[in-house]
């Protein structure tokens, strides 16, 4: 169980089931290679653990994992007010997004706060899809279409993409797919067959590992391209794996529930370079955002090191201190093996926020330790 | 484990720790009490087993539980616009509502699909809670306000629910609350006094046992109002328990994302009697709800009774069949104390939903089991 410590509470609890926890397509491959801890993602499994949270770790930078995220549901917007819509519901200017285009786009509501952080894939003018975090972007969609009364169609499609991650990922799908998939940039997708199948195939992925996410649309085709996936790549040391919390949190990638929320506004979380608002675009946060950009924000998402080698799972914010006096609170955190030490994301009060500040994080178990601010995303660490 | 099969998967997954996972006021207090497993729902931790599947079970029916319902989120909405707001995400008049009354309300989409099945509580015109099953009906609210530009304030506001449950609940509410409690009718709620705090008390909860919803709106008073219960209730035996997953079947109640999900309309899941088309209301799937009771359901869910004395979790839709044909699904079933067999609920064909209808259905582990339709709600068993 320490192994696993960063992401299982120390009670261990287990996880009820029932169709509410919807399984994937890959779910029962996931099982028989041995995922025992799973957490819950847009009503969906989502595994967590394989061999071991460093063991893990250090396969996904070192080889290449295939990883069940069918829980990152699509929201497919479809019609002749697609694109308004999707404008209308992030604070980004997609005008220029092209067909075959990935934008990492925040979504904000009329107070300006967080809905999501999708990775939105345009087909057309009239489809797109956002590829969601942990929150039901679909109602938001649908409330929004049917409230404007646009001409769209809202849905969650059948597709449970399935991601190829780590320095080995491009031999690894250029084996299945061929060597197509080596002339798709980053953040660009593709329509490739395999075994006769059309499937969406984009160089994207939440590590920095790279890799590709290809988007199975066809349940029964799941198990037949997890297991060819293991099959071509034994020689490449393939893995199963799954979304790695130290190794994110190294690479600077956000997680909607764990480090902003609902309540949370961009420039809050350093996302102020998607915040469109000298274009001339319609989203329903704009006169919102725009008062807050004037007023400035009082806290910040920041980074933090800190000094531990252990770190339990981090449950709760752990609240943050200067001599006293409460100034945030810990929202992430982890001991990076690339570090030497606890890294983490907090969310600080202005008086606080600067680079180099000194801080004690009470941690759980742990009592209070040193940390100090650094600039996101963390600078490059020493090679683990 | 073997006590517990209903509600885990054979292969036991351990629950992930996260700040996405949310903890509730009451969780230590629920870890404490010996809880080891938990489901997430609404984006929170709802604890599922205390002593054991059947011994909770029996214990809720027989004397007095404590729920930790705080994952049961409430969406405010207030404002000059909130009544227009509520009728529109509602197929059912909530005209009639007056201040203090609890009302079940079905909220549709603009296809006429299900998107939540929330207790609607009035405080006024222009103050209601949506007490919702897990989906974010928030982000549905905000839509529709954002895209109708109404007059409202739609929010989470920090309340998590405490339940009481059990045929002696009204006794240890009224220790805690006083004697007014027991003016409290069915459905209603009143704002009494605990201890100088103001709570929204409603007699209302997932069973069919009777009991009380204490609406806590302050987190530190969580644990002190927990252990009052305790400390008030040792004569009543009360003791700490969770939704039952049997209780529920047998009692007829639906569970959104188990039974039915934004797939299903009110028409397929018995919820007609809610649907009011002939009443001049104003709501966003009225249009679609017209046509699909114009041309009638397809399917429908209905209960049926499985010849079984053991059955394993439901994680997926069991496979119905009649003869060699597939005609529907099992959607939630158990092993019933009080009828002395497996129920259930299943979405059924049309040719196959007649009451008294022989079926198989596939239960994973187990085989073909024989089954046998039955209206809803089941008719009263005898005394367990």
């Amino acid at each position: 169980m320490q192994e696993i410590s960063s992401i299982v509470s120390t009670s261990a609890p287990l996880l009820a089931a029932g169709r509410r926890m919807r399984r994937t397509p890959y779910t029962a491959r996931v099982e028989a290679a041995g995922c025992r801890v799973f957490s819950v993602y847009n009503h969906m499994l989502l595994p967590e653990v394989f061999r071991g949270d460093v063991e893990d770790y250090h396969h996904l930078k070192t080889h290449v994992q295939v990883w069940d995220v069918g829980c990152e549901r699509q929201v497919q917007i479809r019609g002749r007010d697609a694109a308004s819509l999707v404008q209308r519901m992030t604070c980004r200017d997609i005008s220029r997004a092209v067909p075959g285009q990935c934008l990492y786009v925040p979504l904000v509501d009329e107070q300006g706060g967080m809905v999501n952080d999708p990775v939105m894939l345009k087909f057309s003018d009239e489809h797109f899809w956002l590829s969601i975090a942990d929150s039901d972007v679909l109602l938001w969609a649908k409330g929004l279409a049917a409230g404007l009364r646009l001409d769209v169609d809202c849905r969650e499609p059948a597709v449970w993409p399935l991601a190829v991650q780590g320095p080995k990922a491009e031999d690894l799908v250029a084996r299945l797919f061929g060597d197509e998939v080596r002339r798709i940039r980053f953040f660009r997708f593709a329509t490739l067959a395999w075994q006769g199948h059309p499937l969406t195939v984009a160089r994207s992925g939440w590590s920095k590992q790279g890799g590709f996410e290809i988007y199975v649309n066809d349940w029964a085709l799941g198990e037949r391209l997890w297991d060819a996936c293991f099959d071509a790549g034994r020689d490449l040391d393939v893995g199963p794996g799954a979304p790695h919390n130290t190794e994110r949190i190294e690479g600077g990638l956000l997680s909607y529930g764990n480090d902003f929320d609902n309540g949370n506004n961009p420039f809050e979380i350093g996302l102020e370079k998607y915040v469109h608002l000298d274009r001339d675009i319609d989203f329903v946060g704009r006169r919102a955002l725009a008062a807050i950009r004037e007023r400035g924000v009082t806290r910040r998402l920041m980074g933090v090191f800190i000094e531990a080698m252990q770190l339990p799972a981090c449950e709760q914010g752990w609240p943050v201190f200067a001599e006293e006096q409460r100034v945030g609170e810990v929202t992430s955190a982890s001991v990076s093996p690339a570090f030497g030490e606890g890294i983490g994301y907090a969310m600080l009060d202005r008086s606080h926020w600067n680079e180099g500040t000194a801080l004690d994080v009470l941690v759980p178990g742990e009592g209070k330790l040193r940390a100090r601010v650094t600039p996101l995303p963390f600078i490059a660490p020493r090679p683990s």
